[in-house]
């Protein structure tokens, strides 16, 4: 997939000026946001030194009960939470491997770190176009595998989740042969509808959790690991050694406070939303993976390669003022699929806007 | 060495309302250092993508000119920085060892992770109470050795310099045998007085340079890795597989923006006023560490432990609002070792004012 730069760049400029645009929140200029989170701030809000103390401490101990953890550890980034969470179970059990779907971020994204920088090796289990299910975790052998990553929702494929049953079933296949079982909950807050379940009981599901503040939450960047003392001690170590402890993390811990304060209540209304919409979407005969969303987040498909339909949004965007889709992620036979995830810049609109004028733009 | 929890906890919170601090610069609380960032920041300022575009890659091009080189990139932190840059190193020569001071921040205060993580193995070379010599580094192999890391000013040992001369042929040296000359320059920003040269001019020795921007030049936190387009390259790889590839670092990059812009102008003044107190302090009596300091900074060894120091510390900013030193960082044959750096704190007062109350407080 190759989208013209010009193009790209087209599509920025015009992020900055429409009226509607149907992905994630309101993003302000970086002025703003330093603007916005000057006046959340409080004077009592001191700085960590070296993530200990001040709000980065406060953050985490909120963040512990949310999870009802015990223990929590903010981190610059996801892949470092977890990189660092598999290489504390290796160093534990003393077993190299590490259960991974194939659509894993571990996979796609971090350049092999898992193998190349942590030593580790990846065993992989399920398929790429589906969920993960308990039965494909049966095909790891538990001698060599020190924990698995289960991804809920699953991002490469659209927000699908894996049922509660299953989840349930591999839980106590991993009790059973000394495996932890850990949550890629990047986008975790989007899950509790579908599961009718409150964060801390998904998560007693799992020995530890990974979330993510920028995504959903609106965060300016930052991570948590959340699990257990024994797991989060050795686990500052390893996010020293790796530079991802800096002197202080505070505008990240800060705007994740924020975001969790701004952006968590709604999840639901964003749930609601998204099924509205790609019901709707559906209807009017556009593709939608996964075929019902249950998540806040859904991927289309588009009958066009991705440079065509990356033309169609900004030329859409130009002429109306709406920007109905994000920039495609990646193309599949010559179609475009993009990634929308709900949030309040959708909301700002009915269901019916966005089917009106992605209908207009695409069809 | 051991400062009761009760002490340090007093002592900062003498620092938030004490009228004269001898160490670095003002530090505002995180709210209003929001304040003043939203106040820098332009509206055309944009945000970087994973450290792609806007004021990141602005930062980078400003920093490859200061410093006359090819490539820079802004990285979470010097530990990173120093260990992406011998790994690559190691992957580009086939060679495994790194050849470092015994005060090196790699051995100090980073876990070994040069070798628990990045899997490279150290040689060390010089002696840990004096400055790294040309003659050092011979006792090294270079069949053996990817790179070697200088550090200067060197931080554990008050700031002494290794002399211009040595660094000359340390670079001689480093060339005849393919070894790569990196400069851990966290604090380079002072140097450029002793060495009379610019610090493009002193870049030039190096293959590779890293600096910090929220030491000496007050930014929130970030560092950077110069060199050739060879390194840095793959260091974005790296960088990214360690999780120091978060999807934006703007409030670090426009903090270091301000703080090279702030505070680099004013170095010279530093150093000058460095000199100036440390010959007196010297004349009152005090020892001084290294005997006559060249950096902005400068250590103390007090004629009491550290506990004791921190005591005298606190009553001392408790009865006459003045921190004359900061919180002792190590303890020799129970005397306490307390670090100075000169900035704009303590140039907002005459040398003899410090004098002064130094003297007051622990004569």
């Amino acid at each position: 997939m190759h989208i013209p730069d010009a193009l790209k760049s087209e599509f920025h400029s015009q992020l900055d000026t429409a009226s509607a645009v149907i992905h994630r929140h309101p993003q302000p200029t970086l002025k703003n946001e330093l603007v916005q989170l000057s006046e959340y701030a409080q004077e009592s809000d001191t700085r960590d030194s070296y993530g200990q103390g001040g709000i980065v401490s406060e953050f985490e101990e909120q963040i512990c009960e949310l999870f009802d953890k015990p223990s929590a550890l903010f981190l610059p980034t996801g892949t470092l939470a977890q990189c660092v969470a598999m290489k504390c179970y290796s160093e534990a059990s003393g077993k190299n491997g590490v259960g991974l779907h194939p659509t894993s971020h571990l996979r796609l994204h971090e350049h092999d770190a898992i193998q190349h920088l942590w030593g580790l090796s990846v065993h992989f289990m399920g398929e790429a176009q589906r969920s993960l299910t308990a039965v494909d975790i049966t095909t790891l052998n538990p001698e060599h595998v020190t924990a698995i990553i289960v991804e809920t929702p699953m991002r490469e494929i659209g927000g699908a989740m894996p049922s509660w049953d299953d989840l349930l079933t591999m839980r106590a296949w991993c009790s059973q042969h000394n495996v932890r079982m850990h949550l890629d909950g990047a986008r975790i807050w989007q899950a509790t509808e579908y599961y009718q379940r409150s964060l801390a009981q998904i998560a007693e599901l799992f020995d530890s959790i990974y979330v993510s503040f920028y995504k959903d939450l609106g965060g300016i960047f930052g991570a948590a690991l959340i699990g257990t003392d024994e797991l989060i001690k050795p686990a500052r170590v390893w996010s020293r050694r790796a530079g991802g402890n800096p002197i202080t993390l505070y505008p990240e811990a800060l705007s994740a406070r924020k975001g969790l304060e701004s952006y968590l209540p709604k999840m639901p209304d964003y749930v609601e939303f998204t099924k509205t919409l790609t019901d709707l979407l559906s209807s009017a005969g556009f593709e939608i993976i996964p075929p019902q969303p249950k998540a806040a987040m859904f991927h289309i498909r588009l009958p066009c390669n991705a440079t065509i339909a990356a033309e169609k949004l900004v030329d859409y965007a130009q002429q109306q003022g709406v920007i109905v889709l994000p920039l495609p992620r990646a193309e599949q036979d010559d179609k475009a699929i993009c990634e929308v995830s709900i949030g309040d810049r959708a909301l700002e609109q009915a269901p019916e806007f966005w089917i009106r004028h992605l209908s207009a733009c695409f069809l």
